[in-house]
C-alpha cells in the first residue's frame, strides 16, 4: 500500500513518554484489509507520534486473524508512539477496513477495540476523506476493485464496490479477467489478435487451456496482476488495450455524473489503477485530476479528529 | 436432460435374454455429468433393448462417484435389457461425460468400464454427432455454459465451451450474470431501468446488497436460473434483454462464421437456451435451424457402432 504524505497530521520523529492525564485528545487512525493493516497514532496538535504496521485484516473472511492484528498493531504503534496504554485507552479512533459491509462485521472489530471512542467503517469513507483531504471533490478508487464517490458540503455519495462477480467496472481484476477472455477468443481466431493478446497468450505458452486452469482458480488479486498488460499496451496504442481502458473509463465517468459531479471539482484518481485512467477520460474530466491529498489511514485520522466535533 | 427421440436407434419394448455368444455386436452408449448420467444398450440391429438413469458423473469434481454412478447405471440397463454380464463384457461402448478435459480424467473413467471396447469423450463429441446424425452442419449448444461446433465431412471443429468465468459467451450463466451486473448498474441509477431490470430488482426486495450476496456464491447453474427472465422480456422486445439476446446471437454468429459455417448447412441450437437465439440471429442464419435430430445419448450409440468401421 503506497503511504502519501500526511496533509494534516506531521510526522513527529521525537517519541517522548505522553502521560496520560495529557491524552483525552490522541487520534488514532487504522486502515486495514486483506493485505495488511496501518495504525497511526497522533496528539492533540495533529503531529503523528506512532505508527506501526500489521497482519492482514480481512473481518469478512478471517475475522478472528483481523481483531488479533489490528490489536497487535494498534499496540506497536503504542510503543512507537511512547504512549502508555491509559492514553491509548482514552484515545478516539477511526478504522476503515476492506471488507466492512454490515453493521455486525463493525461490531466485531469494535468490541474489542481498546479505545474511548471507536468508530469501525468501510474503507471507502477513509479513502476518500483522505484523498479529498475532508474537502469537496470526486474520487474513483481504481484498485483490485474499484467504486466512484462524490463529496459536496461534508456528504458523500458512492457508487459501485459490488466486487469480482457483479461490478469493480474499470478495475484490476475486471481488465484482467477481460484481457483473459478476449485472448481465448483471439486464440479461436474469433476476434483478431493485437500484440497485447499475443503476448498474453505467448505467456501461457499459446495454449488457452493454461489460460483455462489459470482462470478457473484466479482470485481478483491474481487477475489484477494482469491489468498492467493492459495499461502499457494501451499506452502505446494497442487497440484492444485501448478499447478496454475506454471502457473503464466511460464505466467512472458515467458513475461520476450519476453522482452529479461538475466539470470544475477535483477528481482524485487513486489506487495503482486510477491514474492509468487520466489518458482515457474526456479532456473535461482528465483536466480536473488531481493528486490524493492523502491516504486512507490520513482519512482515518481526520476523521477521528472530526469525533470530538459532534460527540 | 431432454431425451429426444433416437434417430437411427429404435426402443423396443420386448426385454428377452440375449445370449452371449450373440452379442458381438452389442452396442452401448452413456451419457453424463454433473446433474446425472444414462445409458443405453443397442442390439445389432440398432433395437434399444435397455435404458437406465443413474447420479451425477462428474469426472472433474467427483471422480469417484461418476466411477460408482456410471457402474451402477451400466448395471441397471443391462438389468433392462436382460443382459447377462458376458453380453455387456463383449460390448463396445462410447461415453460421453460433461468435464472429461484431458486424457487422464478419461482414463481415470475408462480404466473401470467392463467392454470389451470403450471410448470416454467429452460430451461435446456425443451431442454434436446426436444432433446432427453424424452428418454435416454445424450445432451451436447453449445450456447452461455453450460451445460451438462444426462437422464436414467426417471432421468436427469446436469452439468455446471455456467455461463461467472467461467463456461460456451467450449460455445461461452468461445472460444471469450480465443481468444481475446491469440490474445492480441500473439500481444505482448508472444505467436506465427497463422491464426487466426493475422486475429482477424487485425479486432481490430492491436491494442490491441481496443480490451482491447472491452473486458472490452462485454456482454457474444458479445463475442460469436467472436466463428465462431474459428469454422472455427480449420475447417481449425489452431493450435490455433484447441487447443481451443480440449479443449472445452475435457471438454465435461470429463463432459459426470462424469454423467455416455456410449459408446452406444446416444448424442446430440444443441446450435449454439454443432455441431461444433464433429469433435474435440475422435472417440467413435463422431459416438453417433445424431441430436436432438425436441427443447425446444418440450420438454416443452412433459413435459406438462406429467403433467397428476402424477397429
Amino acid at each position: 500500500m503506497a503511504y502519501f504524505p500526511a496533509f494534516q497530521f506531521r510526522k513527529r520523529y521525537y517519541k517522548g513518554i505522553i502521560m496520560s492525564d495529557q491524552n483525552s485528545t490522541i487520534l488514532v487512525g487504522i486502515d486495514g484489509g486483506g493485505t495488511g493493516c496501518r495504525v497511526a497514532i497522533a496528539d492533540a496538535d495533529r503531529n503523528i507520534i506512532g505508527t506501526a504496521k500489521g497482519g492482514p485484516a480481512n473481518p469478512t473472511y478471517t475475522p478472528q486473524q483481523a481483531r488479533d492484528n489490528i490489536l497487535a498493531a494498534i499496540d506497536a504503534a503504542r510503543l512507537d508512539a511512547g504512549l502508555e496504554q491509559t492514553a491509548i485507552n482514552s484515545a478516539r479512533a477511526y478504522v476503515g477496513l476492506a471488507g466492512i459491509r454490515n453493521d455486525t462485521d463493525a461490531e466485531f472489530i469494535a468490541e474489542i477495540l481498546p479505545f474511548a471512542q471507536a468508530r469501525v467503517v468501510e474503507d471507502r469513507a477513509t479513502t476518500v476523506t483522505g484523498a479529498l483531504a475532508g474537502g469537496d471533490g470526486a474520487v474513483a478508487a481504481i484498485g483490485t476493485g474499484s467504486f466512484v464517490a462524490r463529496s459536496k458540503g461534508g456528504k458523500t455519495g458512492y457508487l459501485g464496490g459490488w466486487g469480482f462477480r457483479l461490478g469493480d467496472q474499470a478495475s484490476g481484476a475486471w481488465l484482467g479477467r477481460n484481457l483473459l477472455e478476449r485472448v481465448i477468443l483471439c486464440a479461436e481466431g474469433i476476434e483478431p489478435h493485437s500484440d497485447l493478446t499475443r503476448e498474453t497468450l505467448a505467456r501461457y505458452d499459446d495454449d488457452p487451456h493454461a489460460i483455462y486452469e489459470f482462470g478457473n482458480a484466479a482470485t481478483p488479486a491474481e487477475f489484477g496482476k494482469l491489468a498492467p498488460l493492459v495499461v502499457d499496451a494501451a499506452n502505446k496504442g494497442d487497440p484492444t488495450a485501448t478499447a478496454m481502458m475506454r471502457d473503464g473509463a466511460d464505466y467512472i465517468v458515467k458513475a461520476l455524473n450519476t453522482l452529479g459531479y461538475r466539470p470544475d471539482e477535483p477528481l482524485c484518481l487513486t489506487g495503482g489503477l486510477g491514474p492509468h485512467y487520466t489518458n482515457f477520460l474526456q479532456a473535461s474530466f482528465a483536466r480536473q485530476v488531481m493528486m490524493p491529498k492523502g491516504s486512507a489511514l490520513d482519512g482515518a485520522l481526520l476523521l477521528a479528529s472530526r469525533m470530538g466535533d459532534a460527540p
